[in-house]
């Protein structure tokens, strides 16, 4: 079953003790694109600018990625630049200059409203709304946002919470929403305000889910190097949601089955700049890495 | 198999969100020894000052701890206060009376120089030597240090480690003696330093182990209040080495199910000041919550 991701496609500026990448491919529905298409189906949602270089479309669609409802608008694409410094958990943001983004209203297809699984990434909560009103009858509707959101627009994104399956956030996000330091608290109260299940990603320190029955925990994948994380939380999500979709159901067996899938394949998005690791990996490349990581884990 | 352990026996008063206690029963080797009983027979050495109230000497006793190489200085017991605040992560130290502790020299008597397990727990890294020197020829030897001899006598602290199985660190002591922040590459720079292996405890976030074959990572069981913090980590290890001295055998298998009742044993400490949990729990306690770890956990 195939997948719909509405999010940013972008031009990523990224400086890390690695090196410096300008204007790379980026953007949170691309990430997640990058990672699901491995499992499934994926419609991408976004837009872009009249500078976006061709060769970015022809990369995403060599992937396979459907890019019916990729807009181009009159402006430039939306551009971040960041940098990650020391523990590389936390980007500096240098810039964010919004472009095309700023007047983004998203558009679909008739085929793509009837998709069964929604991934609404990180834009304004006001554009995840207006997407998720055009869909017919979705049955897996997930949510990530960004401190921005929770800050600026905090009653739409409340009110999106009320409609959504599952609510991605990190470990920040979800203790500022809910003024909770303890992540079981804030885990539960974001339980309270509408999502069945809460999937709060740690970075470095691995993922923890909660439904109202289960909780989850799951370290990182041990990592030697890590050359750039921006998209991590997308890959992780992509694998994450792409497992579900092919799955065809979310019982607990298959959301840790997921969440161990979106470990392993974030684990490649940090390897490498940008998709550089992600837009080259394979199935059996998961398999490999999936092998060590149940030996690091499983008692 | 039975446990020697060498550590602090001390007076701690401790402020947490939850209140304050005033001068409880505390120290590393009486944290270890409150732990890892629940396995095996275990020594403690350490000393204590004259106004240790006979109570604490006899709350041991009832646990079965063997007290015989518990010293009486003439001075007062090492007293040590601090407090906890928002992430609870990280103690802030008021006070530190070292008392008798300065002048200690640790004497064990002819049965305890036979006894194969040894735990190193946090004192200055030249008493752990001299105890080390006295024992016959113990076969799992662990050593748990702190940033201040890290800082203070790391040459004495780098000659301990060519001499010892484990070196039981958490992530900013390895990150501190490796000048590594990366906690694989530290653990491969601590591997380089003597022990056959590295376990480095990550507070919430769990428990990464590293050997020159494997690498092992595990959360922490997910609490929802913590109460106080102190001595977690050498219950953690009081449950490690319990385990394995228990098992009589440290392969990989051992190693990996004792990662998890260390883990499982530290998340009791926490939800009760001092020893308050940890005093009280027997093993089906712990069998319980293993299995609630195991639905946690495993996939």
């Amino acid at each position: 079953m195939s997948i719909l991701v509405l999010g940013t496609a972008a031009l990523d500026t990224v400086k890390t003790p690695s090196g410096l990448r300008t204007k790379m491919l980026g953007g949170s529905a691309v990430h997640f694109a990058m990672s699901s298409r491995l499992f499934t189906k994926v419609h991408l949602v976004a837009i872009v600018g009249r500078d976006f270089p061709p060769a970015y479309i022809h990369f995403l669609q060599r992937r396979g990625i459907i890019l019916d409802s990729l807009l181009t608008g009159v402006g430039r694409t939306f551009h971040w630049a960041g940098e990650y410094q020391g523990d590389m958990n936390t980007a500096i943001t240098k810039k964010t200059e919004l472009g095309v983004l700023s007047s983004f209203s998203p558009v679909i297809t008739p085929v793509q409203r009837r998709i069964k699984n929604v991934f609404l990434a990180n834009v304004d909560p006001d554009i995840q709304r207006s997407l998720l009103d055009c869909m017919d009858d979705p049955r897996l509707v997930a949510l990530d946002s960004m401190n921005f959101w929770i800050q600026n627009k905090r009653p739409s994104l409340v009110r999106m919470l009320k409609r959504v399956t599952i609510y991605v956030a990190n470990d920040q996000e979800a203790r500022s929403l809910t003024g909770e330091h303890n992540l079981l608290k804030a885990a539960q109260g974001l339980l309270r305000m509408g999502p069945a299940m809460v999937l709060i990603k740690k970075g470095e320190h691995g993922v923890i889910f909660f439904s109202k029955k289960y909780i989850f925990s799951l370290p990182a994948f041990p990592m030697q190097r890590v050359i750039d994380p921006t998209g991590a939380g997308d890959t992780f999500a992509g694998g994450f949601m792409g497992y579900l979709a092919r799955a065809g159901r979310f019982d607990h067996k298959s959301i840790k089955q997921a969440l161990v899938y979106g470990t392993v394949v974030a684990s490649f998005n940090v390897e490498g700049f940008g998709l550089n690791k992600t837009s080259l990996l394979t199935m059996k490349d998961l398999g490999r890495r999936l092998q060590r990581y149940r030996q690091i884990v499983l008692f």
